[in-house]
């Protein structure tokens, strides 16, 4: 079963990119870093949509709009979520979608709370600290599962 | 005082029941859970209602709508966010409506981080396991009071 | 395979029912529980049993009567031997009986210890804080198993 | 840099203010708290705003409009997320406005996971137990940064 | 309410008084420590009773027999029970019996488990490390309510 | 009851205030405070008293000889006794004063051995990082009592 | 000092053995196992008894009986009281008989509450995972002791 | 070696004894304590001194004048010092005089950090609960050493 | 500073690669991935120099080698020695290459043990789960820093 | 599938034994200890190997030699790294053969962090404080597998 | 900026040197060690001052007294206070004078507690468990600072 | 017995100093330390050998090496070792030389997991934080011995 569409989720506070922390997050903003996987995608020939918000629930709510889709993947940087959100992994094992988990900054160089996760052990891996790299990785290793 | 009017809240994830991981929460959908539920509600000639929401926001409101309200029971499901959910706590403290706390799955059969809840405390009780069972049990017990 | 008989077993302490702390444990006695079993369980044309003892070695002891019989549900109320009794989980498990876990009184809304069970993970679900109704929910629940 | 302009933000259930449990509260409505901020606001000739949701995203994202503004300070009650979202706290830390964190209630005095707050490292203070005052206090403090 | 009778109550391995560890527990047998709690006893017109046994059950059976009885008062060592019984805590709440909870040895100085007793906060106090005397100093106290 | 008269202590090396640390303590010394304080008394028409020890037991003792006074209040910086001193929250809940707890600094934002208070749980409540405007505030609200 | 006599005691459910759980236990009747144990004893010219209780206090009573035994060893495997037992343990320290604790599955291998023991510092040694063997083992190096 | 003259130390706050709150400590004073005492010595005919301090340091230094006393023992009520000082421990060890920790209430009834004490591994034993009785106690029991 | 050579370093056991359970970590050999790498980076025009071994602390020479070596990055998967190894942690202090660690398998998804990183925090960031590929993802991010 | 051949490995310091710490070791060498060993595979017509080093890494990579080998058993005294390598564990996993661990001392009544090993859990069993006779029973047990 | 004069500051029980404990603390006592580094001092040419007190306030104004001398240095040993003791932790990082922190015995192989100091973060460095030399090899470490 | 030789053993990256982290460790390089140390072994006519490596086997087989010497003394800063290494614990207890244990820098001031020393419970004392003057210290001091 090969991957032919892929739904990049980012974060609360992810819309703030290029502006916020530059020295933490870096400086390219979210539209842009959705430009780079729009032509990544491309080369790929994999169907790529993008969704931000700050609602856990609309996150939940997104998540399970992938259910009963096939040849379908998950890119997600739950941010602040990560660490607090059971209803975000529950989600993920209700839809049972091939997920991959990014972040930009390496979270395990930051405050002891970023460290774990809720939703690590639902995935298939986790990049953390490679920047908007990572999700350009995450993209690749879809494409050849 | 007795009980004529129950609200019946689900959170999140609760709405791909039947479909989601039947292993673990059964092969009922929420629908018919609500039907047997109505069914029940109308034999002990009490009044329903039924929300179900992805977010924790949304299922706070719903709750506060029962301040001042009468003769009125709540039955809660909060699935992912009886575990995180410190604001669900002080709407079922502020409204202080009689409450029973309902899981499908056994949760202390589960991952530690669901064996504690936030919610139990302030409940009358807290069914786990029944399956949907559970529902009409707190329903009856309601009821009663 | 359908329920045909249940045991009750009540652990220490639940012989003083309905006069050791009424604010906590509720007015009915022990046997006026029992009795109101017995009218549900005719109803349900299951055969009803059932034992009290201070003694955890009893209790392990009468579990392990079950053994090998066939249609048989237990319902639990373990009391303080809830918290403390590695034996009794152990006794469920060497019998494989479908168990249902009952407290009287809302455990979750009490003293830290009795917040966690040993024996809960090896049931089929737990009923906290419901009252002598809880007894009677666990016994249609097995019914309908 | 002096604060021209003051956004008061309140977290779950404080909408019911006045209402809710007086004796851990007290009998001022929300509207009421607001009608004093606002005189008080008048007096300091500060611009003032107030912002009440249950929802962490919609707080989340209300917080982000602070992003970029000038001499504008921010006073906060997150109530029950206070001790439960990282994600209110990364917003505060992404617009890097002053901060003043209100508890109307002495949150020390009451359950043992209302003693940590997520928020208060990134605050310029924190008021708890002073009832109203607290934000009018907050303001004040604001208004000589 | 004056005490016009006592229970004594010794836990398990309290039988081999005397005779085991005496670096930790003293010379006295347990025979002779209850004739002179027996001497104590008829100069203050108390009537006393002794109980000593190894089993948990049979510990909260006696407990039990105290119900409804008036004037009257309990002294227990629960001994190694002190650290694992959840059931005698319970059988004490039931009963209702003004108590005092007595350690021959000074359970503070010894391993860390005998630190932490179930029964004690239900007590009027606790005496540990002073021997047999201990006894006799409950006894005394008991006789003054 | 509305208070008459208030007592200010400082603790340890709240008396090097200015001349220490300036980044965290700010650059007002000691008296210049309680000159503020005293100007703010005299238009609250409250009486003021200062006090200021590196001893914890003179502390002790200082808050005794509050002991019986009426329409009396206690503002207290307890600087580092804050976190050790159980003595100096026995003593005001010995002397029953209604009493708020002031920090200069922001006490969450430091050291974690700084997040516990054994005096906030017996106070009206706490205020921390404000600086100098803590102790105003903390006037002004026991003016109001 | 020679070791003359030998006495084995099993813990609750071990009754069961060879019927209950094989997977985890093996398929060994314990008579099987004492017949394999009484013609090594036999071998090894040493006297051996056995005793199997369910109850904790029978065990320390059991126990208790070697009291002042010379010449005389024990070879334990106390079930599930290994975990909860601190009765047992100090009967052990009672008797001060050279002691050998058997369990017959390896108990690092399953939940995490059976991992910790009350009685293997007062032993010899301990023997886990060898199934009957275990015992036979034990035997054999109380033998050369 | 028989006691002869016994020290009374009692620390922070217990000279507000029975004016300070007597729901927990009594109504008796520190003075009528002391008279009871003495009158007890006489009939013991023991020396008695009588210490109060609200200082750590001051304790310490009391402690120390036993340094080479003989035939003296030590009755201690650290009162809140018991669960924060190890320099009162250290000042037992070092003078190594044979004492006894009293407590008026039952600190195992009250606040968890109430539950634990520095003093008390060191002391013969320690009474707690039995209101001015547990000096009486204590001083009989150094009587008889 | 651009990326000119790159040391690649495996830990305990990736020797046994494509052998060892691969249901965990894949089919693929050590040297099928180190010719993978060899590959990529020839594309890339970076000189690569791969190192397995099993002992920490020739682990720690080999990064000590990279030290004052300009243009040098590092990729590192320890293993095991992952969660006990603080000599590594330093070495890559000491010499401060830029590191980017690599899991085969998703260590989020497996022990407790395996979620705590020593070396995680000195990292540029960390590729979790992404089998093989990981190396590649690592190669081509140090590539374009 | 029985065992034909067993490799025998002593980890750190073992090399030392007979001279080193004879109260908690024994007074028997390694080399007595082998020989004895060697005696006992020949009666059971096994081959058998030893191996002692007190390097992690050596001992890694001695047990992947065992990668492929049939009908072979490991008896390993991983000493000191039984606390500290999960480097050893994971070579254990990958080799997949079967293991008997073996301590000559009680590590149950040594100090806590010997109470842990990263090894057990994959082993067939752990024995204990037997001194060198721990080894023979294993021996034995890995010949009737 | 070298050291012209020192302070050494000696806590609780010190003042007993020589003659409490000589097994922990050896024998000799305060002022033979004050008489030592006397002599020390003036082959260094540097002044020295002694200071010993039982009060935890005494010692926190000692060290303030410190504020604002130049070429000066601490040498102090907390004894008990070094666990418990926040306000000489904030005195030392008021005053910012150069500390070395000594201890006689080694804390790290006695009680847990002693194991973790408040002081030792703000110092130079701490000496522990190297006797009267310890203070020696503290001033000739001032010395060439 | 006076020490006439004396090993001194630097664990993993102490080869580095002098160039590794000046800020931290200081810029003396480990000859120049070596050489400081031999010079002042000179004067002490003690024979002094030199080891530094980053294995740990290594390290334990050295310590090892002085198995019945007599006269010796150790000095050792097992660097990263200190918090991981039972192995190097145990080797020391094994061969029961006098030892030392030196840090350059003081280790309470970084990390939390450099504050707990497996080795520091076995030695006469520690030196931390005083740079290579802890390794002149330490000598000196088992000079003395």
């Amino acid at each position: 079963m090969s991957i032919k569409k892929v739904l990049v989720i980012n974060g609360p506070n992810i819309n703030l990119l290029g502006h916020r922390e530059p020295q933490i997050y870096g400086s390219l903003s979210l539209s842009e870093i959705e430009k780079a996987l729009r032509q990544e995608a491309e080369k790929l020939k994999i169907e790529i949509e993008f969704f931000q918000s700050n609602s856990e629930g609309d996150i939940v709510s997104k998540i399970q709009s992938l259910f009963g889709a096939e040849n379908t993947g998950l890119i997600i940087n739950p941010a602040a979520y990560t660490h607090t959100s059971a209803a975000i992994r529950d989600a993920i094992a209700a839809v049972g979608v091939k997920t991959i988990e990014v972040h930009i900054s390496n979270i395990y160089a930051r405050e002891e709370f970023r460290h774990k996760s809720f939703i690590a052990p639902l995935c298939i891996g986790q990049i953390s600290g490679l920047g908007a790299d990572g999700y350009i990785f995450a993209l690749k290793k879809l494409a050849v599962l």
